[in-house]
């Protein structure tokens, strides 16, 4: 018997996926030590009754079992929500179509041997991308040990998961071993798992697929993302800001080193270019971290409290010890995490409580907690600059209950409190599960409560820059260009999108050139005028500091050396800082901002800050703040001051510009030089577009 | 009665301090919610039965209590081992000195209240100072909770110290509250403790003291270094480099942002310099972490195992789980970490024994760990590249059994086995306990595995950069030198230690200038020559590309305009990476090399080099790959390459003669360029020592 199979919503698809209440395994043989049959049975353990399970074994059936998903389907009355395949890769795709035919929501495939393995088993991936795209059925896989809710439905064979607590986070792994490994780690760590996907090689559903499901999921309050590679960048900043909108992310991606060879037998993907990836999470609204012990702290902290979207969150740390104060204060302002002085009145309160050789301006050194605990955290928490509570404390059961003097506070009801306690795991765990009563996360030593603390911070910041103004349109009215631009083409685009550029001249020949001379500010550069040399300098194109007719005679002779078909006579800048700043079209997110310090030092250490053709004025205001030579941009040795500003305007129109202009591939300030009067852009190059890339407009309309 | 006191040599008094059969607490009242009769109640509870503890209560004496010291030493029959102080910060001085006179070995005050609380604090602690100094007796704090041997003795009043595991791992401490929560952690993390100290406000007994106290205990197998601030930054360095020949030490260091504020408040010490500090810790041979985790991960590592000493010790990673496999390759990677591929030989090994699609050229993915696991981890450490192996599993007790798989391969006893594991609690700490039984450490995430691996390779790399060659000794000879220096005399001396310079002749007068033109290579350098001018370019006093008599007149009439006394025409070198290399006088350090990039980006990224004046010639040799920008020294866009042992040389020499010569406190070459002929110091400053640091020339004898 086949089934009439009609297409469901997507949600309600992958709903049936993730939230089967039938499900088939094909290939769970008689022999229990095939991993179809460890597959059923852990199904059927760690299901809670919700589910119903069937084994396919084509050799005969037995209790559960029938010979085939046809016969399986009848005996289940209605299609069944989801298929199991533990079946050779060779095999797969005329399962899947089986599936497909019988009505199957959804499909997932633990075997590798595709993507990973080679030509044959790219075919046989190809395969199975035809046929969910022919037929609609979800496949989560192929190489993946499956997913996992807590307490509910248990589709891994891992045998362990069965330990993993029931809680509100979601894992969205890129490969089945990291789902496991993260969600133990949470679980250990007392923050709970509500659905933990391991994605495998992503042949079907992706992350962006999970992400926007996970939207709609009341019972999750925070997602961990963990990125290897990323086939669609748009699709994953578009999810991450509409899921981070409502629910924080926390997200790690692989790829700081080169790890290309051992990557891609993994899951036949590259890894992904690791710090544009790292920006754009970031600036679209995840919480990027370093490492999955970060990932757990952050998670304990933003699963359980988040802070409203804010510029700069201000942290009243509150530590009955200063050593550990001194290294989560450390810790904090290493994250550019806000610690800010309290007010006068503030410190006259806590000097009311506390003993008078202790530290109260923030951090507030209690010494050893007394009674007075309760009022101290509800004294710093109403300080005006203060948005949240780090509370640091040894436990010492005979000194003091943490966690009971912030609920009798209630200082938990007016800002988020995060606690963090040294001492033996059981005082740790008691005083975790009490605070965990009344949602106030709980962490292990001084580091993960500044990096639980950062992460709250973090998460409010990128909130507030994406919020903090619309996207300009001014850029819409720009004039197009004619491709390929020289340089004097290029800068009268710039001037038409209000970025300043030198004074300049034209000069089709040596009488022009001397006529710029007496009308422009001296000195000036002479350049070589043509679209199609884009490196001038190394071929003799630039003469600079010229002030005489004489000078800017051998600057011409030299320059009619090397065929110029034009001059361009300029003033030079005044002296001053040298940035760039350009606007790219990146393979995989699109079009890409990217600025920097000019200059081989910042270029050999990879110093560059970059957004995505998103940003707003404010995240682009920020931007450069990314920078570790940021000092330089603030009147370092009595230089200039960088005007957030004017530089989030050029920022912005510039990635507005190439995202509005398919016909152009890169537009490039190099040097952007900031000078006491503003920035300038001293040399511009616009690149035209291998391919006019048609998607994207699309996109952008 | 008043004994007579003879002093004890030092180590053996120390003993009194942290293994004393005797204590006497003086200020333990009948009450029991005061701090002396918590510390009482504490050492009695903790203590093996070794102890014999007395209180001191002048008001009356009850079971076990005494009127006074006198008292209860004659009551002792011999002189008392170890007195803690817990009475006001006033009376210290007195009680201390009462000690002293009674014979007692050692005292602890844990009272705040002395340096960190303003002056009247200041001469309390200078009164402490002055006891220890002239009677012997040792004191650790003040401003400390005390020290611990768990299973032993605790003198510690935080209650909860008991549940602290017994184990090889000794802390030191800057401050209490951060032995505590380090000892804590360790022993949470299945790494027990042996001794814990805190330090306090160090009047007496400092980190030095320990660590070489520590260095004779044979139950110590690695050390936990939390540094603050640092007095005697020769002494740490020395005892560290004398400690880590024979066990590994962990160090963290406070510090990292500005802190100095809360610093201030807490133990009466400003934050010590946080880059120069871990620079020369980890070139005495300490492994230095950025938080409490790191720390913990590499002395669960180090405190059972340890590489020979070599410069690149290879890493074999085998991992059942290809995800967590990437994780923890990423960031061996980027910690510097060689992961090398394997023979042909071994891989044709490993294929035998796996299924054909696993990656096998290190790392080794295993897929689900089958029987052949540990043929598997022989196989991979038998490879002639292969020092230590990482393993990674994710706990499936029904597949495997980690730890027995390490035991029956026997491979722990050729190289050493770091295993890191994802799973359930109970699981992890089943194969982490059977792991501990044959020596084998067990860490509980990717990142976890990573840090120790890098700890295991980075205690390895500093003995072997220490030890890969004698301290030279060819400065001894080198010229004295007249001070103040100017350029050309800085220059000889550069000469005359081997180090390049610019071909170059002082002229006293227009001829002689005109004179050098016709003799030096072109084009030359005109430089004021006047010992009293260091920034000879903010003056005009540098003028660079002359190749003619014209350009040269020009540019002595600018000298002679700011009154030259002498020219220094030099030829101009080839173009090139412009470094920096200084030999300098630090506070706290004593004699230190920096080196880094010339210009203002590195500068502003603080991205520098340091050494001390110890350092060898393969320590100099591999300095500048701290570097970020190191890149930029091993043909950066076709650009020169660094001969390192050139470099070396240059380090060395300067570090050598700055360290020989007290009347000196500057040697900055700067720039000093990399060409492709090699390296050439283009300017040279000396500066004269303020103050002839007398204490220098004795260290240096």
């Amino acid at each position: 018997m086949t089934l009439t199979h009609t297409p469901a919503p997507t949600n309600t698809q992958l709903n049936r996926l993730f939230a089967p209440t039938s499900i088939v395994v094909v290939g769970a043989s008689a022999s229990p030590a095939k991993l179809g049959s460890v597959m059923l049975d852990a199904i059927n353990r760690g299901s809670d009754g919700t589910v119903t399970a069937y084994g396919i074994n084509p050799k005969g059936a037995g209790d559960g079992f029938h010979l085939s998903l046809a016969a399986a389907t009848e005996s289940h009355g209605a299609p069944i929500d989801l298929a199991v395949l533990c079946i050779p890769a060779a095999a797969t795709p005329a399962a899947l179509r089986e599936a497909a035919d019988c009505g199957v929501g959804a499909a997932l495939i633990c075997s590798g041997g595709f993507a990973e393995a080679g030509p044959d088993g790219i075919a046989l991936q190809n395969q199975l991308a035809d046929i969910t795209a022919e037929t609609g059925i979800r496949l989560l896989g192929p190489n993946t040990s499956g997913f996992f809710r807590p307490g509910n439905t248990t589709v891994s064979f891992v045998p362990t998961v069965e330990h993993i607590n029931r809680g509100t986070v979601a894992v969205v792994a890129a490969s089945g071993g990291m789902n496991h490994a993260l969600s133990f780690l949470l679980s250990e760590q007392g923050v709970g798992v509500g659905l933990g996907v391991g994605l495998g090689n992503s042949v079907d559903v992706t992350s962006v697929d999970v992400l926007e499901y996970l939207s709609e999921d009341p019972t999750v309050t925070a997602i961990a993302l963990h990125v290897e590679s990323v086939d669609d960048g748009q699709a994953l900043l578009a999810a991450v800001r509409k899921v981070t909108a409502e629910k924080p992310i926390v997200a790690i991606v692989v790829g700081r080193s080169d790890v290309s060879a051992f990557s891609e037998s993994h899951t036949g993907a590259l890894a992904t270019s690791w710090k544009t990836t790292r920006a754009l999470l970031a600036e679209a609204g995840a919480v990027v971290v370093d490492s999955e012990r970060q990932l757990v702290d952050a998670l304990a902290v933003l699963s359980r409290t988040r802070l409203p979207a804010a510029p700069t969150p201000g942290i009243g740390l509150v530590t009955a010890q200063a050593g550990p104060g001194l290294m989560i204060l450390d810790e904090l302002l290493a994250q550019d995490v806000q610690v800010p002085t309290l007010t006068g009145s503030t410190q006259a309160g806590l000097s009311e409580l506390l003993p008078p050789l202790t530290f109260q301006a923030n951090p507030v050194d209690t010494g050893r907690p007394g009674a007075t605990f309760g009022n101290v955290l509800a004294t710093t928490a109403a300080d005006p600059g203060i948005d949240a509570l780090a509370v640091y404390a040894l436990a010492e059961p005979d000194a003091i209950d943490l966690a009971a003097a912030v609920r009798e506070s209630g200082v938990h009801t007016d800002v988020p409190v995060v606690l963090g306690i040294g001492g033996p795991g059981e005082a740790v765990g008691k005083t975790s599960a009490s605070a965990a009563e009344i949602g106030v996360p709980v962490l292990p030593s001084p580091t993960a409560l500044a990096t639980g603390i950062s992460a709250l911070v973090h998460d409010a910041r990128s909130r507030y820059l994406r919020a903090a103004d619309p996207r300009p349109t001014a850029t819409a009215t720009a004039p197009a260009l004619s491709l390929p631009a020289d340089e004097a083409t290029a800068k009268d685009l710039l001037d038409a999108l209000g970025i300043a550029t030198p004074q300049r001249r034209v000069c089709t020949d040596r009488a022009a050139a001397h006529q710029a001379l007496t009308e422009l500010t001296l000195p000036v550069a002479v350049k070589i005028l043509d679209a199609t040399v884009v490196h001038k300098t190394e071929i003799g194109g630039v003469h600079l500091g010229i002030r005489t007719a004489e000078d800017l005679d051998a600057a011409l002779d030299a320059l009619d050396a090397i065929n110029a078909p034009a001059y361009l006579v300029e003033s030079m800048a005044a002296s001053g800082v040298d940035l760039f700043l350009g606007a790219r079209r990146d393979p995989v997110f699109g079009p890409i901002v990217v600025a920097g310090l000019g200059g081989t030092a910042a270029e050999a250490i990879g110093d560059v800050a970059i957004r995505s053709h998103h940003l707003t004025h404010a995240a682009a205001a920020a931007m450069l703040d990314d920078l570790q030579c940021a000092p330089l941009l603030d009147g370092w040795r009595g230089g200039p001051v960088l005007n957030r500003d004017e530089f989030a305007h050029l920022a912005v129109t510039v990635a507005g510009y190439l995202a509005a202009h398919p016909e152009i591939s890169d537009i490039e300030i190099n040097p952007l030089r900031l000078t006491p009067t503003g920035l300038t852009a001293l040399d511009a190059v616009i690149l035209p577009a291998p391919n006019r890339p048609t998607a994207l407009e699309g996109e952008l309309q």
